[in-house]
């Protein structure tokens, strides 16, 4: 990598995220950035990031599912297509660059193109609509409808102010009835995702970029313990049925489980107590259990020892245990000649390649079902994501822009 | 206690069960007995308790803070008064006995006396107004005003619809101004408070009364565990500052000090864990603690240990803790003559003696700052209390009779 390049990475960079920050500000309200599927700031910026793929010379199209769909033809009429991207929908009081980097990353390296580094194979370039499952409840709308796996039943369901998915297609402009037409047809090479980490790890291995080779597959349950309500001043220790002391032993050998067990996350993120007034004894704790594993089996052996303990606890304590899964969701493993491509270009970009799972989902776990995908985590700073400080730094985005043109320049 | 005696006490004993089903009617809620300080059902429940106790030959007013008081003379206009009563103003769905059983069993002594068991001293039926502070947010407002203990700042404080502790008296038909004329002023022998025990400890050891000889002191305090948010997916467990595991290790805790230490309770009431989603690793962790003790300084011992636990947890896991007191409250020891003469009474009418301590709050703490108090409690069938399930047996209440006439007798 010579300086000449350095610095056009940087300039590159510097673009994609002003223009991060550009899209950050439509936004559903004051304040904050809050951009959920089909609303009217995402008009806004489907309008911006046409502008910008039509200057860079792509044909643009909006899918029935709302993807702003940007095409740059191979050399020849019939040559695969690459696809990059990832999705322009935010959760509420969203940072700038969850999902809006990958698409600004995808169309910043088909501005670099020149007629000397201009691929033999065509790039689409997918601003998915919507990924983060917010305005109804379900993620991936647009990678689904892309790869034709989205159930029809979703259609009917409705946001919180009674409105379906059918009916904002319509409101946005679009026509339900084309959505068979979303899915992704033509000849493939795969898709390839560029997002920020949002966790921790490259941050604390003082990393730019990380190679995603799995990402996670996730259990989440809602457990509860049924004790006894009781006056908490009129029932002495030996006579309580407390349910709040058996979930807080229950939630350190969940703790303990995870630390135990290389690779797995388990986290309890909500807890409530029963009635939950100070001076009255929880008769009821319910709480959510989310673990993680790019090992599935792993996962469904720590998962069965964390329901083992809870119901020992449970007996000891003279109380019910009782337990429900909310989400079951495979690991799904990227494909690993597209993988060793990314890390082969990590290599020559010149950064050191560290192999990495991500615990989060992405677009590119449902184009796993269709197509081979590659991804590429950028730094977080703090890991911090899903938060209005949420932020990236310029010369981690410069970094991933020079591994997009060596994958490119390798995938050829 | 002879058979007919055994029988009288019975049918007194029903007829003060009936009453108090009767009061448990006036309510706020239609379907549930919600009856706070001086709303539309006080004045209902006022007529008919005034309506009782002018059958029995009292003498009623009510005073400025809507205490309901009947007076029976004694043998001479100066003679001594003998206070007994409790409270007719309930929690938001309570049973029926809370309070009412008592004024109901005062009620009832005053109606089983004849000319050969009338003592020389007079006797006072108070029905306090207030005592579970649910609509001002203070308890005891009846008591305090009674020994002229009432915090004049209260009078300003706001109910959940704005209305003041001052207007709240002028819509009920009383005068703020006449406040002072509540203080008790006369020669008292001491007030003697009937109540429910509310908890399970009668019960568990099948005794129909308890003696109490002292109530409990109490610590309440807001705890808060900070450690940092992150993604439950992407953090792994090694960079994790989790404050709900913190939180759980300190409840175990909490509980394992109170079941060392006899006599002790401790609960974690209520808790909160932010943001408190299912896939975000909790922030902060928010919980109350509440600490009883007959011996305050047992109880401040036992409040240390448990902050000096926190602390420590916090530190080991780089978590900040803090802490504020929410509420702080002396132990009120019952006077040991009136409580002799009470635990002669039990004796006397036939039951097995047990002594006990009140780990909730009850009008006799605030008269004692006046005057000698003893209180009995009546057995609470599987400690249930606030709550419709609360109930009495009326053998329960037959003794709970028997005992108040050997008091008068004894006392006299």
């Amino acid at each position: 990598m010579n300086m000449m390049n350095l610095r056009g990475s940087l300039d590159v960079a510097k673009r994609a995220v002003d223009r991060c920050l550009m899209l950050a500000k439509l936004s559903e309200e004051e304040h904050q950035t809050t951009r959920t599927f089909l609303t009217p700031p995402m008009h806004e910026a489907h309008r911006l990031v046409r502008g910008w793929m039509e200057d860079a010379g792509m044909t643009v199209t909006v899918d029935a599912i709302g993807n702003l769909r940007g095409l740059l033809q191979g050399a020849r009429s019939n040559a695969p297509l690459l696809l990059m991207g990832s999705h322009l929908d935010t959760v509420p009081g969203a940072g700038a660059f969850d999902g809006v980097l990958g698409v600004m990353l995808g169309l910043s390296l088909v501005e670099t193109l020149d007629d000397q580094t201009r691929p033999e194979f065509g790039i689409e370039i997918i601003a998915f609509s919507e990924e983060e499952g917010v305005r109804f409840g379900v993620p991936f709308l647009g990678s689904k409808a892309l790869t034709g796996l989205l159930d029809p039943t979703i259609l009917q369901r409705l946001d919180a102010r009674g409105i379906t998915v059918t009916q904002a297609i319509r409101d946005f402009g679009l026509d339900p009835g084309d959505l068979k037409d979303a899915e992704f047809r033509s000849k493939a090479l795969g898709y390839i995702e560029f997002h920020i980490e949002q966790g921790p790890v490259l941050d604390s291995l003082n990393l730019p970029v990380g190679v995603v080779e799995a990402i996670a597959g996730q259990t989440r349950l809602e457990v509860r313990f049924e004790g006894k309500t009781n006056h908490a001043g009129t029932t002495p220790m030996h006579l309580r049925r407390d349910a709040l002391p058996a979930a807080s032993e229950w939630i350190i050998e969940v703790e303990r489980e995870a630390t135990a067990t290389p690779g797995l996350v388990a986290t309890v993120g909500w807890i409530a107590a029963k009635p939950g007034a100070a001076n009255v004894i929880p008769g009821e704790v319910r709480a959510s259990l989310d673990v993680r594993h790019q090992d599935d089996s792993i996962r469904s052996s720590s998962v069965r020892r964390i329901l083992d303990c809870a119901r020992a606890i449970a007996e000891r304590r003279r109380l019910q245990f009782k337990w429900e899964v909310r989400q079951e969701q495979a690991a799904v493993s990227c494909d690993s000649a597209l993988t060793e491509t990314m890390a082969r270009s990590v290599e020559t970009a010149g950064y050191p390649v560290h192999r990495m799972v991500s615990g989060a989902g992405h677009d590119a776990m449902v184009m796993a079902s269709r197509m081979p995908v590659a991804m590429l985590f950028v730094r977080s700073p703090a890991g911090i994501s899903h938060h209005s400080d949420e932020s990236v730094r310029i010369e981690d985005v410069a970094s991933s822009v020079d591994v997009g043109r060596q994958f490119l320049r390798h995938l050829e």
